[in-house]
């Protein structure tokens, strides 16, 4: 890759899909000269970014999230947008490619031009993958993409990370009775501000009204994510196409809601100062780490700690002093 | 407090109990001397430790989690062993100490000279209430203490933090049937090492056996921390001390498995490793935001963050650069 920050910043806001798929590649490599020109280069969109609705979608495998997200795409393009869809799956390192690596999902929604989708980094942390999916994000809103859904599954932390990253988070259920409930972790169902219950349809109907109503009835104990957003729980069927049209209406109401309330850009705003830290942090860790005093000493510390003899708290003020170059602690 | 930590680790040692109350109340403090002094105690404190048997316990408000400890804290004494009880709740500083802080709790256990009870730091994050009770709990291993029960409200990721610092992580439960499964957290029962449900007496009996068999099934489809452990599920009550002795065979018989294979002492050089490496982050990220050159490029690198003019990861690498005195990237 020869061209320049500045071209390919350029060719990106001209919304050219190559130079899109290019800029991600570029934001996803770990080699030091490239997230050095990945840096520049996002510099440059941030003034075109910022503009899209942006979605987080998860639920249990099987749940149909790819069907769903197809059906829920075409819908959007028919009302003239342009979609982007991500991912954040860090077990895609062990898997290949768990989610979205599989050319034959979202064909229909792959072929139009007003789509563009991108499967998960291979490899890395949930914060590696996370913060990439980040900087994708912004990429695909300075190539003019309004709508962007990222896709996870419900591994680890994964959903918070999501929720972290997008102005609405949908949460998609299976229809199940009872005590089936509790196949959802409660700190998930406190992120979700729109719950659907897919595949109601055929025989799964009746469930999925029952399913619709437990819901309801169990979000009533959950503090809302908004003061000023009940959180609603729908029936759809990304098969048949019911309840899209009404679910891509709800996203609007949404997004107007925590508009006027300012809570929208204010969420953003922590959103931003979060990642900030977050990346600080990793940055810090990983500087420390490579200092050349830490690595020498750090073998004997770890191996003392791991077997007792000073405690961790000590151990972390020595691996402090080696960075910054003070004097150790005296022994 | 003008005694050395010589003196001081001395002191602990003999079991003074007024020595080791003095030097949790050191270890609280996060003045900078203190903290000093801290770390030089619990270096002297460290070969004294690590022979006691952790356990962590949790619980939604009302199962009765202290009525429970005094129970099973008086069974052990009478068995020759000696409790020290910490706890780990960081909604302390609101409620200026919601746990372990009532006198009236756990009265008959309080007064025994072979018992030791510490409420909750008040104050402070998550992270720093959890550092301060890891360091209490080698204080009260050093000062002869045996036993050591970590309590903890079911509040954030309390629990998490809680199984980290223990060997055992027990769960308690209430009698309760179907749908109220769903109360738990799902991430918290794949930290149970044991299970019980408690007031199985009188009118509860029955609902308290209904209980177990629901958890029994339950934690079947959830991956066991161990794979030479399989969680128990098993009714008591605190109240009447039926199933108290059990308890405590069933730990014993806990620790024996894990040692035997090993795992005990793998899973404490592990915690050990992850708390040094927390600590670090930690003091790193507090020495950056000391650091002058970050104090005064943060505000203005802040607000471009917030009003979205910077990408975070660009602020990133600028308050790395100030922290670290090298030339920041070209504008």
């Amino acid at each position: 890759m020869h061209i320049t920050a500045a071209a390919l910043a350029e060719a990106v806001h001209a919304g050219e899909r190559r130079a899109l798929a290019r800029a991600i590649t570029l934001i996803e490599s770990t080699r030091a000269d490239h997230r050095e020109r990945a840096a520049e280069l996002l510099e440059r969109l941030m003034p075109l970014t910022g503009r899209s609705i942006r979605i987080g979608i998860s639920g249990v495998p099987g749940v149909g999230k790819s069907t769903f997200i197809e059906a829920l795409g075409m819908h959007v393009i028919d009302r003239g947008h342009r979609v982007a869809v991500l991912a954040v799956d860090p077990s895609s390192a062990l898997s290949g490619g768990s989610i979205l690596g599989d050319k034959t999902r979202m064909e229909e929604l792959a072929r139009r031009p007003e789509a563009f989708i991108r499967p998960s980094p291979a490899g890395g942390t949930l914060g590696g993958v996370a913060r990439r999916t980040r900087e994708a994000m912004l990429a695909c809103e300075a190539a003019g993409f309004d709508v962007i859904i990222v896709e996870t599954v419900g591994v680890g932390q994964s959903e918070t990370a999501v929720a972290e990253m997008t102005d609405l988070f949908l949460l998609l259920l299976l229809p199940a009775g009872g005590d089936e409930l509790q196949g959802i972790k409660r700190g998930i169902m406190e992120l979700a501000d729109l719950v659907l219950v897919n595949k109601a349809d055929g025989d799964l109907a009746g469930a999925a009204r029952r399913t619709v109503a437990d819901y309801r009835h169990a979000l009533h104990m959950l503090r809302p994510r908004s003061r000023n957003w009940t959180v609603p729980v729908e029936a759809c069927s990304a098969h048949t196409g019911a309840g899209i049209p009404e679910t891509w209406e709800t996203i609007g109401r949404y997004r107007e809601t925590l508009d006027a309330s300012g809570e929208l850009a204010a969420r953003r705003a922590a959103q931003a100062r979060t990642w900030m830290w977050s990346e600080t942090t990793d940055n810090l860790v990983a500087a420390l780490r490579e200092h050349p005093a830490v690595r020498e000493r750090l073998p004997e510390l770890e191996a003392a700690v791991t077997e007792g003899r000073i405690p961790p708290t000590l151990a972390a003020r020595r691996l402090l002093a080696a960075f910054l170059g003070e004097e150790p602690d005296s022994e």
